[in-house]
């Protein structure tokens, strides 16, 4: 049973100390949210953290605004730990010392899945907000909170890079009309945060992203392409792995590609992100490997296989699932 | 002076046979907005086309909704000749004839510049709207015609072609206001329409752009990246001109371009599109090959050089216009 965005206002106007959680493989939503919330309880007086233990990526480090840090004695009475765009233990890994200090656990976030494992004091998971920015922009309204330049650009980040720039069709009227408000705050030009986000890629990244593109393998009459970012690949261009983002997408603007696979071999593993353009169910095929997702976005990790047996063990699954438009 | 909206949605609903003209190389503002006033029209019982001269481009396929005609001699009494995203003669190059057929002339633009050879009987000119899909939204709702799925897909496309998807520095918020009422409307999805914008690019052109990104020159210590589409590159990879769409805006999203050129050879000419970052003044750098545009969006066609001699020519220009943060 969800809490209201007004009963979360009011426990957290409540509290003196408190830390937000975004997941690992902290993305704009995760952190945006987490820091728009951090600024807004700082400015009510509260002291507030946002935890992580890794670093932020490169192109979301203008969300940083002092608000995070990795130190998990950080605070003397932890008072609430807040999970905010995830929700169950393996979402914090290696943050569970400093989560378990909160006397109040919450959870506010968009995925509709449950973590059965944790039982909070409080919650609202809400599957239809296109990002958790929408569900912190409205807990620092009704704290009462001023929306600042700051708060303003950490929506803003957290909004669009969930929606795919308001193009995804997790998209609603609400994702436009809060950022039509953010638009009324002083000083606030979306194609300053849209730059930082988007136009840092270093000439390397660029560079390895028109290697893989170029690289590209079809299937399924061309409605399954595959590209592989190799640790070759990777020491060639000099780039690291987080470099890869945007590869995907990439993947998915090809005409008649009904399901994209970008496997991504780490020195750990070997990670496949899977994208589904209409039909195909990509979190039923991640599933088959441990994954999952969502239909049309979905990813998993081959622990025990190396590129070549992940290739040869994920692609007939993938051929399957884009050759059966029932397949839904 | 500007007419109003009320205005000029009076005038037009006491009209049967109209004409709109989007200006040329029409991009998704000008025919989407266009379509989506012919679909109103048309809904309220009057007779229009969209007037053109030139193929729809192929991403753009799905705002054509049966409105578009390039016979000048259609509808036999033509009472309005409208002007949409556009302003002057020169922009509607090839269709005078069809022009000069409407008894009334009207226009409405978000260009700042005004055309001095044509008497308007009616206009309205909006600097500030991110899009013309803006004001064509404002006149259909004012005209009281319903926002059905078709013009909805139109107008959204207009507004998210117009601001680069929400990102631009036009974006404001009723830019957000607008399209977060076309969600509203039953069965629209931004991602439909997204992907059939940008989603349908072919491996062709995808591997064109990884060919032009993979062969960027630098200079001025990495502030300006200069890319070609040579005609051989085009014959290689099976492309056309229009194909090369897209690739500025990779080039610009490089840490620390400020300034982008792409040259175009075409079987006619050399185009140079040119685009800054934040403080690079492209217009005035076009300016000097008679060339112009926006300060941050400008370009420039060489029609007594071929792209070497060109090269020669404009990236000293560049080289200086990226050097100069004064040079606002």
């Amino acid at each position: 049973m969800n809490d209201t965005i007004r009963s979360i206002a009011t426990i957290m106007k409540d509290l003196d100390n408190i830390l937000l959680f975004p997941h690992i493989n902290m993305d704009g939503d995760a952190l945006g949210s987490c820091t728009a919330l951090c600024l807004a309880l700082r400015q009510l007086g509260k002291h507030a953290y946002v935890m992580i233990n890794e670093p932020v990526p490169k192109n979301l480090d203008f969300l940083e605004c002092g608000c995070t840090t990795d130190d998990d004695s950080v605070l003397s009475d932890v008072q609430l730990s807040l999970m905010v765009d995830c929700n169950g233990m393996n979402r914090i890994a290696g943050r569970e010392n400093a989560w378990n200090r909160g006397r109040l656990k919450g959870c506010i976030d968009h995925h509709a899945t449950k973590a059965k494992e944790i039982r909070y004091d409080f919650s609202r998971i809400e599957p239809k907000s296109a990002a958790a920015g929408e569900i912190a922009y409205n807990i620092i309204r009704a704290m009462g909170a001023e929306i600042t330049l700051d708060i303003a650009n950490c929506i803003f980040a957290a909004i669009t890079t969930d929606t795919g720039n308001f193009q995804h069709s997790n998209t609603t009227s609400r994702s436009h009309e809060i950022a039509g408000h953010l638009y009324k705050i002083e000083g606030f030009n979306s194609k300053v945060i849209s730059a930082l986000i988007y136009d840092r890629r270093s000439k390397e990244a660029i560079k390895l992203e028109s290697e893989v593109i170029a690289g590209l393998d079809f299937y399924a009459g061309g409605k399954l392409a595959v590209g592989k970012v190799t640790q070759k690949l990777l020491k060639e261009n000099g780039c690291t792995m987080d470099e890869a983002d945007g590869i995907i997408q990439k993947i998915m603007s090809i005409e008649g590609v009904e399901g994209g696979c970008l496997f991504k071999e780490t020195e750990q593993n070997v990670r496949a992100s899977l994208r589904g353009r209409t039909y195909a169910n990509m979190a039923k095929a991640a599933s088959v490997f441990g994954g999952g997702g969502h239909v049309l976005a979905a990813g998993c990790t081959f622990t025990d296989m190396d590129l070549e047996q992940a290739e040869k063990a994920l692609i007939p699954v993938l051929i399957e699932t884009v050759s059966s438009p029932e397949n839904k």
